[in-house]
């Protein structure tokens, strides 16, 4: 199969290719030459030409939550078999926004792991986006994480954070997540559980994420040298450049913050209590923080993510289009942004000989979207067509 | 839509439609004419002809066990989520076999009604088999159905099992299923417990299946009212006369114990234990007792539906073409067989209105083999095409 | 004290006093007698007049759930602490409708007992109603109160049911409350385990209330001699004779049946589902039946108590007043709808020597209206005073 | 009893007595002498003569699971119980093969140390090896010992492996076993668990054994002083001489690795999934390296022990002359293989004075083979008797 649109993007951030076409042979990217080129190498090769659209490579979701299903009609029965269901929906349902790869920020146990699994051995149904799965997010007792039904797991002390770590991995977990601060200024877990906790990912090859949002405990996290530092909400400057130094990473989850400010603030005109009032506020100057600081943070030179947070919240799952259009507003250029939503991601999951761009011998996880998204981050969301691994799936 | 083929069986034992078309509207068979009526009166309506085939209604497997995994190679973690993926993989493809509606006899608790119910909210791709759920097997303490993982509920005395009956319902179960015997001459339940399951299910409108296979057992089933007698292995002509009068149903199951018959007695060439010896004498009997009594049980008019009781077993899900070729070399003729197949599964599960003929307003739930099944009912595994509501599912 | 008002309602369904008083010593009615009698006779006892005010005995709900907390703001924590709380506040303000006394037609276990003997203990602040309690609502497996959070215990088979009485009888419950059947014709408990019920409070000299609304079940609870059958929305004149005759009474509860049928209208507009309109369908027929039935089922001569149901639903705890007004308005008298709300209460209770009249000797649990209700039932909920047991409540 | 063979071997890596004999008083090896002496000096002593065979030590294997039961019938149900007779059974049977002693290199819990008991009281028939029991394995959360059913417990963190050492101890275990590396390269204990393991048993006059197969755990385990070091799979030279200088022991267990990697390349003719050529790759490149580097090692001094990892695997059990035979294939002289596989397995156990020598004092655990096994090592595995503590066995 050969793919061809007026424009490429190849996700490295600068280079946009015109007159070129994509051939795709047994999942891959086999080769990428101008259109005429591939045409007479491959005389039976069929050909699928996008008009005014734009090819470049899937988009890579750094934060999800496949199981969440907060979102669905409640006049259900909830058990583990339908959490697997809606999982599997849910997995799908990303494709939808040109989303080929994801990494879930933590579910119930086993789930996404198990999704996974039986995605490869055939007994779901595909084409579903790759997935790189945290098992369940590590909290201190107490801490965030622990009152989200089925999202957590509290641990306290180093060796018991070592030892759910052993068992995330022993339930086939790809990387761990953390979670050590909610909206208050106040660390949850100590600086010696943190250091247990990447001590044992690093010591095994493993990467590890950190849900940390203020000052303080983002200062704890560098330290003890997380891969990424997830939301990250009130970073200093000073810390972005540490991050840089250090080669860990920032995926800034924009999009939650900002929605979540926007509903609060209807929600507080017909029910105003304290408690919906504090929480407006709290999501409010959440929003303002990355509006004021992403461009300052991003001039770092930190690697920066896309990550959404959502899982088919407000009917539509991993938007990083919008994630991205956020970052744009704030500063970056669409080019820039592009790069975050793909080779950035890949190189942060060490995923770069497997997606993340245009590039001859990666897998062929394509978007193709109508208009010029590096003239108009919007056209991003304007998806035409999606391949995972060389098959089409929207 | 318009499907015509060279034939049309409608599955009530005797038609055999020529020069017939059907016009599928909102997935319901909407009218049965000639073709070009059918073209006259819907001219914009596409037209699909399947040429040297036979349409007929999709078949009907009275007896499968969806959430069984045996024959899934064993190298990965077995937890629900993994077993609900497995079960909608397996639900998949009995369609395959032409097999649009099937009655599952036992899984563990809400596994299948699970299934069933992600199906309806979209949740589990398409398109699946019309699925009615039994919930788990109830057995009494170390009878039949204990000793299979997952398989079976153990109860004992007449108020435990109306109380797993209320269960299974409440859980969203369809029908009620119990166990009362192995391969031993012992009845396993008593008549009062017997006619306890039966009553609890009666009184609130909703139908019951026995495991029974030996003469004791079943002449107390036959006395308690079962609806359908799964197995019946070696019921006499006078028991099938009874169930006649009762209108009570008979699900033979030859294929699994045949092919039972025939592995154990491979498996005695190389390992001649002595379990494996009687395993295999069990089965031999029980495959011969089918050949001897199957065409006099069945001309005594009692009402028979096809079971395979299998759930991809040696590769082949729901194999219904196989169990009414039994019965044909049994001495039954292919159109009645088609009947069993077809019609007398609808009967039995009261969806006479929905599915099992080829008749206006029931489902397009349609089969389109190669040949013509009513010469040669090998011809019913050739399948061309399958339609479920009206959707191509083969 | 002495009290007076323009004039006094007895609860006898018939008695209306004028110029007269009533006099109250240690929280008793001491004498009922013109007031200027009783000012003569009892020079120094402090005067309370009530202009253009009717005093009536404090009302009576004879179905109430304490221990809801629907419509309480969500965010703090469920706890048994929590809900105890909560109770007690529900308590407090059934007593602004004018309502002194209740049954609590079920609750979690023990929550209402402990009301009841923490307020005796004066642990908790008062005045509170006078409270009768059935502990938790025995159903079977599935049935109707299985659903509810907190509401109801699953008891399969007699004895286990009995035990459950037994159970619930040693936690301080005064009633029992058994439920059979929801909006389905098909009855849940069977008749065995009915009569055990109502045989074992019976042989204890206990009472025993059920949840029963269509035709068959309602038959089976009057067969087996429930006190009183709860809602018996599609009951039947010839139920009702049959009721009169073995003195057993009926709580209608018109209130929440034709509360819920607008709320699902009113929801319908916007959320128009199957499972909304199919609801909304349900509760408008049962609204519907008892606009056409209330009266010629009153007409037999059954015992009619007032039920609402609810508890704080709405912002308005216990609305007799409303409950009453429905009755007037589908055909009774309201000097009829009040000894509804009174003495028949009482009478049910057995509560005749305490509560539910104007009679000397008696609680002096009286309800003080603006206006006059037995010209206008309205007036009802026109609350000027409410004392409780002597003391002013409101 | 007085045995005399063609010749005797003692042990020690160097003696072959020739015309000797050995005189058994009480289980013990009385005495050593030319027969006549022998004869002379115990009238009335029974002389058993064993023609054209050679008397030496019973065997020594270091490295049995007892309580490994994957080859037996599967038709049985698993419990304690039947898995108590299962290891007598199998202790009874490494006997055939020479064996009179080993260590069991970990089984569920308290099994084995349950054997050994009751043995002790005469409650399993005999005569059975001595057996030296290691408990149940102690492994990390997720590591090597977690996935084989009753095999490990997992515990994390160094006051947990104490705390589970202790239990071992405490339930009447001799030795303790850690597995701390499958066949990756990433170590799964870490420095801090290890030391505290060894401290554990140490500071009691205890000792320990790991598993362990790669490089960087090897090097970690002679860190932290392991007594014996299993597998030991890719162990370098360097590794061995500083073995050799903390006088720590080496029990390689070729078999195992041999014997896996020529079953999965049978396999893979069938089966060649990717699961089982990674496995097949995985055991042909273990195999491989025993065959390159063990002469190498063994020429450093390090102390060897046989083991064979095998319990009753392919129909014989303990297969310590198979074992010893490999080492001759790989470079070192028959006499020093029977030194490994006699003596030095006592050495390491501490045994020196019960067993592993013709020497006057030890037990009399005796094989006698037909043939040379100082000329041809596969000898060794032709038994013509064994006695256990001077009663034959065989």
């Amino acid at each position: 199969m050969i793919l061809t649109a007026q424009r490429m993007i190849t996700g490295d951030g600068t280079a946009i290719l015109e007159n070129q076409a994509v051939l795709v042979r047994e999942g891959r990217i086999a080769r990428i030459a101008p259109l005429a080129v591939l045409e007479a190498e491959n005389a039976d090769e069929p050909v699928v030409s996008f008009e005014d659209c734009t090819l470049l490579p899937g988009l890579i979701d750094m934060h999800v939550h496949l199981g969440n299903w907060g979102n669905r009609p409640g006049d259900y029965r909830n058990n583990d078999y339908m959490h697997a269901y809606v999982a599997a929906s849910n997995a799908r349902s990303v494709l939808k926004n040109g989303v080929t790869t994801i990494r879930d920020a933590s579910t119930k146990n086993r789930m996404t792991a198990s999704l996974r699994d039986a995605a490869q051995n055939g007994w779901v149904q595909g084409p579903l986006p790759r997935m790189i799965t945290c098992g369940n997010g590590l909290c201190m007792t107490g801490g965030h994480g622990s009152e989200i039904p089925d999202g957590g797991e509290e641990v306290d002390g180093p060796w018991a954070i070592r030892q759910a770590i052993r068992r995330n991995f022993k339930n086939g977990c790809d990387w761990i997540k953390v979670l050590t601060s909610s909206r208050a200024h106040i660390p949850e877990f100590t600086q010696e559980e943190l250091d247990a906790a990447v001590d044992e990912c690093h010591r095994r090859g493993r990467k590890i994420a950190v849900h940390s949002g203020v000052i303080p405990t983002i200062q704890m996290c560098i330290d003890a040298g997380f891969d990424t530092i997830e939301h990250g909400t009130y970073m200093t400057v000073e810390q972005a450049r540490q991050m840089k130094e250090k080669g860990l990473a920032w995926v800034p989850t924009i999009t939650p913050y900002t929605r979540s400010a926007r509903r609060m603030e209807e929600r507080c005109k017909s029910q105003p209590t304290p408690a919906n009032l504090a929480a407006c506020r709290a999501y409010t100057a959440a929003a303002e923080a990355y509006k004021e600081n992403f461009k300052k943070l991003f001039d770092t030179g930190v690697l920066v993510g896309a990550g959404t947070d959502l899982s088919l919240d407000e009917g539509d799952g991993a938007p990083v289009a919008g994630e991205l259009a956020y970052m744009v507003a704030y500063g970056i250029t669409p080019m820039q942004a592009m790069q975050v939503g793909t080779s950035n991601g890949a190189r942060i999951l060490g995923l770069q000989e497997e997606t993340g761009l245009l590039k001859e011998g990666l897998a062929a996880d394509l978007l193709i979207v109508r208009g010029d998204p590096s003239q108009r981050i919007e056209a991003l969301a304007e998806v035409e067509a999606v391949y995972r691994d060389g098959v089409r799936a929207i």
